[in-house]
């Protein structure tokens, strides 16, 4: 395993380039209606984004035998959703964010108006890039894409969150809460490459699930963690920010130790979800183990 | 013709009750993840709108020999879209507007952060209704949807009418606008209906094209005439506002009575376009007039 980890990391590296150019190329593809907008929309997608969730469609797709061409529409189009729904995020009515990947956010940068339409621009691009190539399973990547994202999914996750700041949630709370606003769009990401691939009753589609659903709330409490041990710098967002707008954390309610331990659990369920890919899943394990390390 | 006219007008009001059904539905299906969410989202679509989208998709769809069950998905997703840029633009942002349809605007009756969540998954639930049934123009009725709405269409149309405020704008520049901000939706409304039906090639598909830009620009300008002379009462939204805000129209630009004309010829380009339709355009044709004759 150890002499495969540089060989897994330079897939990562590969898959994340591939949906970074993807995306470019999507992003320039259209426009000009009106170029404000464009450029809104440029600067929320293209900047220093870790990619996570297209490079989740790429490894889950592989892991199964998709084709990376194949791949390339919905690993932009999740891309686009997490995005449309960072800036939406940030906007001053809900978490009034002023920098975000240590840039200012879209509504500081640009105006607030242009934020809430970029965003909205965004979630339509990413469909449309979703539906831009045939698939026999067209239907239910939309559908996934969907469900992931909306009313019942991230959507909800966030009005949620918004409604218990101040609050006091019991663990179970805020795991539903997390379970919806970034558990749901991870746990998209895999299953949309694993159904570009396969068909849903594959039984990998199934272990590719519990391995997303692991890895979306550890990679969650590790981000409660890294906010309260990591430094603004690193994080290129204000570092203890959660705790100073009395948000609900892991490490509020676990303890720092007792979260810790609890997202390493979650990566070896994680790694345990992929037994039944063999080989194949080495870079979807990579992934989880970076993921978990990550002080950023 | 006058005696078919009564008959159109049922066939209009069919198709309103049933686009009203079938939005029920949608909404009544999901949701429980956030209940505050699903309220906020069930008041922006379930209203007193005129469904004037969801009418054309049955109305076009039908003429070319679509069966209703097989528009309802699209009819659905096209007012879900309408109604989400309904709650967007009037957040205190974009148009800051305090009532819509009679009603306080969905950020009065809840709050700004809920509105601008529902008008988020309002949209992603417009594309998982329109993906719920399968069809093999999927791909093409996702991207008619999605170009319609995105970052060339409906969002652009609405940058381009924020950065107007306060400037001159000449008619070319207003009609751009208008083509983007409300033309691009109708026209995507009647594509839709008739993809369902036939390929794109049929002749009939630009035909009804044609109808759809002379109505979606006459709708546009009959809009901007009953600012000028509607009542507040009757139209369920300020009288006048346009002018205050200093907004572009076509009466500011055309004189009143010629704008009024000019609703009128449109009117006629797109009974004309409906020629190589025969009998079977009636009811759009009824369409037609019912939009440019109402007074709210």
């Amino acid at each position: 395993m150890s002499a495969d980890a540089p060989r897994a990391e330079g897939v990562i590296d590969a898959a994340r380039s591939r949906s970074e150019h993807v995306l470019t190329g999507w992003l320039n593809r259209q426009g000009g209606a009106c170029a404000t907008l464009d450029d809104a929309i440029n600067y929320s997608v293209l900047g220093t984004g870790k990619r996570l969730r297209p490079v989740l469609v790429y490894l889950a797709g592989r892991a199964l035998g998709a084709e990376d061409r194949a791949l390339d529409a919905p690993a932009a189009a999740i891309e686009m959703i997490h995005a449309y729904s960072l800036v939406h995020d940030d906007l001053p009515a809900m978490d009034d964010d002023d920098l975000r990947r240590g840039r200012p956010t879209v509504h500081r940068a640009f105006d607030e108006p242009l934020a809430i339409l970029a965003g909205d621009a965004l979630q339509t691009l990413a469909f449309e890039a979703l539906a831009s190539r045939p698939h026999p399973r067209l239907g239910e990547l939309v559908t996934t894409l969907a469900r992931a994202a909306g009313r019942d999914g991230m959507a909800a996750g966030q009005a949620i969150d918004l409604g218990a700041v101040g609050s006091t949630m019991d663990l179970a709370a805020l795991q539903a809460m997390h379970q919806h606003k970034t558990g749901a769009l991870i746990r998209a990401a895999v299953r949309l490459g694993a159904l570009v691939a396969v068909e849903e009753s594959d039984p990998r589609v199934a272990a590719l699930d519990q391995y997303a659903a692991a890895i979306g709330l550890a990679f969650q409490i590790h981000d409660d963690v890294l906010d309260v041990t990591g430094d603004t710098q690193t994080l290129g967002k204000i570092s203890g920010a959660d705790a100073e707008r009395h948000k609900p954390t892991y490490p509020a309610l676990l303890g720092l130790e007792n979260a810790q331990r609890r997202a390493r659990e979650l990566l070896d369920e994680a790694l345990t979800a992929l037994g039944p890919l063999g080989d194949a899943g080495q870079p979807l394990a990579a992934l989880a183990r970076f993921m978990i390390a990550r002080d950023h």
